[in-house]
């Protein structure tokens, strides 16, 4: 079955992501995963909230981290083009019923939240606080060198679905994997800022956020962050990788912070800017497709998510896990 | 003063750079060049023609060699969204008064070449042949392992016209300087597809292409291509670098083809895709611009470049050359 | 217990491991393997041997492929200071009623072929052919790129017995492991050349080849050639890694050649050349000794490895594995 | 002519160079550069003296900053194997007639401070503090993350004299130019420990020390280091590179400490243990010994050098400077 691609001209214009907000537990152990290890900056901070911005970066942050009682996910963001993509938004939710509002977040201008079909929180801002570049100030690199946030990769119950409510926001896929006897997407990876992907999909108990990924520029960024993880007390927190990715073809490491939210370093994807780039299909049966090297993904990849904050998660439509096991 | 920003909504919608058209004298040379040398895929060949394409593009090809008596470039070409932006495109060229037309070209739909205010040749599509990706099959990557067409430099008799015309084709501004006296721009560095240009302009003597930019994943493939170039007879081809640029942070090589064409390996600039993303203006009297590290450029960098076939090349307005001499 | 470390001067001079002959089933897929794959360039060849050396070496090889029925190791070999050490080798096990006498090996002056404690077959040398440097012809280089061969590492019954004797030999120990109950060792890593090993000894139905080394200079060597093997048809020839040892501090990684012998690419070890330089021993139960970054082995790596032609082979003093299981 | 090599017994053993005294002016501005800038670890200081070591040494430092009045040199040391050494050594000093004496020198055991045959002041030890590992202690690399002290590289007023007399404390000689018509050396390369060099001579007024190199895994390093000085206040500190040697294969990068004694961080040159191994003979007109990518070194690189404290420097016999005008 043909993945079905968005119309070039979608009702409203996103650029890409922008920003996650995690709620973590303690948040000083947060900082020091996102700003002493990983080498986030740290753009403003106060007792209960911290924000993070990567060394390319001029928006104002990437990264919220609230102190809450519950580690989990407040809202995935993105930035659209202009004012007027806000209002095209908002009549985008009202004609499909999904709730959706005006809301105040500090740095930003005017805010829509609302919920994808699977009650996903989504915030859309086109405005937000722009700091002055940093990335030649060589000396504040450390850690990983994190340049900028990538992508969000989430668990939904039913990737068609997904897949079809992201076209309608103008988001193509750029890889997939199907399954063969129901013709169903498995997964899928869809962008609009010109990667591989701004937004994953796989299928699994959602919606839940699987991870969020940093780009970095060489693979060894990531074993300079192994070394240092493995060294100063995060052995544990390594989950799966180095290794490359069958699908996007990148270098990728996943690590989890403090609160188990799921981080992925990530280099080596492809430009994607072309309308008419054709998706690559992947066998469900390949296992080249997660590690182009053949190492398998631990247990705990394929099942452990972020919850968002509020919503309730379902049972996806395929039950097969197709884990490769060790 | 203010640089100028194309208005949000160009009139026609170009989605990226994409191939150049070289005239040379030796098609056997080029093609050790360009193959054998830097590890470009040969998409087709005949006893006049060459076309070439880098590992991630899945286009026919990026880069045309043909064979002719003078060493010059035929075309700049332009990949647009949809077959509707040719009719605008050629609507905005007619508007202006400039020479345009429909042109046949093999392995592409309907086509437009035009000429910018200065003269410079350019071709428009919006279809081109599409090929299987190569992208993971390593066996194919030598040379300096060219993953995409980057950018096209260009002297300019005057930077701030050509910045005028180029915005009202939706190119931004991403860095730029600008001559303190005169307050006219010295050089300018412009996108449409979200890195820091797809076309910069230079103050000389122009229109002439300055260089034609590979994009390489990390400054070790750079190492690579001079280890090779040094030791089998390409030396006297090596003109500058290896090297970080202040301007748009890339670390750079320039090597000259059998011709004379300037050919840049770029890799680690920057993502642009923000509309509100702030120009970075660098004082025309910092050597950091040109040369993060110091090094000064060579004269021959400054002066060479090549003529676009049947266009006569006009004095700069701008005349004092702000050589940064060894 | 402190490890025995030699005497400071030896009864003869060691300068360092040389070469080892595998014999191979198949020659022409040995040859794709070890050439067309890794990039070990050939000296000579017939029908039924293939000398080849890594691109920084000037003696004429460092490994023989010679074809023959059955997959094993036929020796492994050592390259002493000068023509009096093969005299004083030859007292050495003549003193140790150790077999041993000379024999003729092409492209080597006077050789001595003897057994250590365990039947392992070691050849001693003092002059090869010497062959023109190629380090710098670098259109030669492909594949990993290896510049020189580093070590060997075998399993042995007794750790202990190896390592004394071997010291005797002149090696001195840089890392271990010890076994805490019966303070015997574990596993030893012993140099004579300036690093970490040039033999190493691992607790193990024995004498056999556990690996032999390449050493490369960065891991992005390994990632390129983990990209080439999973995409040409070698992907179930990768056996484990990359990743960072805790002992020796090497970034690794371990493939299977067509007969199975297995073959390290290794960068990244430190130097060794003090003579009162400490060794650093590993807690057996440390599972960072293996992978500093905490992956485990597969349990192939803890139990395969080549055989030496017609030497039997006993069980190890030390029954349990301590594998860290995955 | 051929090149002279040591008798394979010299009278004294030599390990490997070990460490350098500056006399600095401004001890705060030298600890800067070393310690903040480089990343060398401090092992000890006080109001006058720093002492400095690199990630992977174990011994108590490989540069002694001391404060003083005039930028200059105190001595070069070198380790030598066992204490006999000292003895023989202090025997080949007297023999010579070169002054020599026992000095007292903190953090080490017995040692001899001689002077070579113009001067140069050397001292020798066997026994020096010993520090536990640090190269896994991933959180205290940064700056170029130095990981040894590599070779020092002098000025002599008679490369041929020079060569001769580290000869014959069994020192060799793996690569040098020879000036065709009067066939001197030029310039000569000398080993102890297994890499292209510890010491090397290069035809100028002298003895000074043209410079003192620290060896780094990759080109990475030395691209990240070119990155923060230009970014932190020590532009003017870059003198040379980055660049590959013809001579050695080293990548290069050549700095200024505050008081202008220069430092190179160097990677990438090969391994020499064989006693064997054949010299490489470079011609003095061939621009690739100096810059393999054909780029000139500046005429400072050719002319400045430091000063022994109290030793007298002398016009070099061959008075032609081979230097490649930019």
């Amino acid at each position: 079955m043909p993945i079905p691609q968005p119309n070039l001209y979608p009702s409203f214009n996103v650029v890409r992501l922008s920003h996650v907000e995690f709620i973590v537990k303690d948040l000083a152990a947060s900082r020091a995963f996102y700003v002493d290890l990983l080498g986030l900056q740290v753009t403003d901070e106060d007792a209960s909230t911290i924000y993070l911005r990567a060394l390319e970066e001029r928006g104002h942050h990437c990264v919220v981290l609230r102190k809450g009682e519950k580690a989990e996910v407040a809202a995935l963001s993105l930035k659209v083009y202009g004012e007027e993509d806000l209002d095209k938004a908002k009549a985008f939710f009202d004609a499909k019923g999904l709730p959706n509002g005006w809301v105040e977040r500090p740095y930003q201008g005017r805010t829509l939240r609302a919920v994808d079909v699977f009650g996903t929180p989504l915030e859309f801002y086109f405005k937000m606080d722009r700091l002055a570049p940093i990335h030649q100030q060589y000396k504040l690199y450390h850690g990983v060198k994190p340049l900028r946030i990538d992508h969000f990769n989430c668990f939904t119950p039913d990737v068609d679905a997904s897949v079809a409510f992201y076209n309608e926001m103008g988001f193509r896929v750029t890889e997939y994997t199907e399954d063969d006897e129901s013709k169903r997407l498995w997964a899928a990876w869809m962008h609009r800022k010109g990667g591989v992907h701004d937004m994953a999909f796989t299928n699994g108990l959602g919606p839940r956020l699987h991870h969020t990924a940093f780009w970095v520029p060489t693979p060894l960024n990531i074993i300079d962050l192994l070394d240092l993880m493995s060294t100063t007390g995060y052995l544990a927190n390594i989950e799966r990788g180095p290794g490359r990715h069958g699908i996007s073809n990148a270098f990728f490491l996943y690590i989890l912070d403090p609160d188990g939210h799921r981080i992925e370093i990530y280099c080596s994807d492809y430009q994607t800017v072309d309308p008419d780039l054709e998706p690559i299909k992947w066998d469900l049966k390949d296992p080249q497709r997660q590690t182009l090297w053949g190492a398998p993904a631990p247990r705990s990849w394929f099942e452990h998510g972020s919850t968002f904050g509020g919503t309730p998660v379902n049972e996806p439509i395929l039950k097969a896990q197709p884990i490769i096991a060790p």
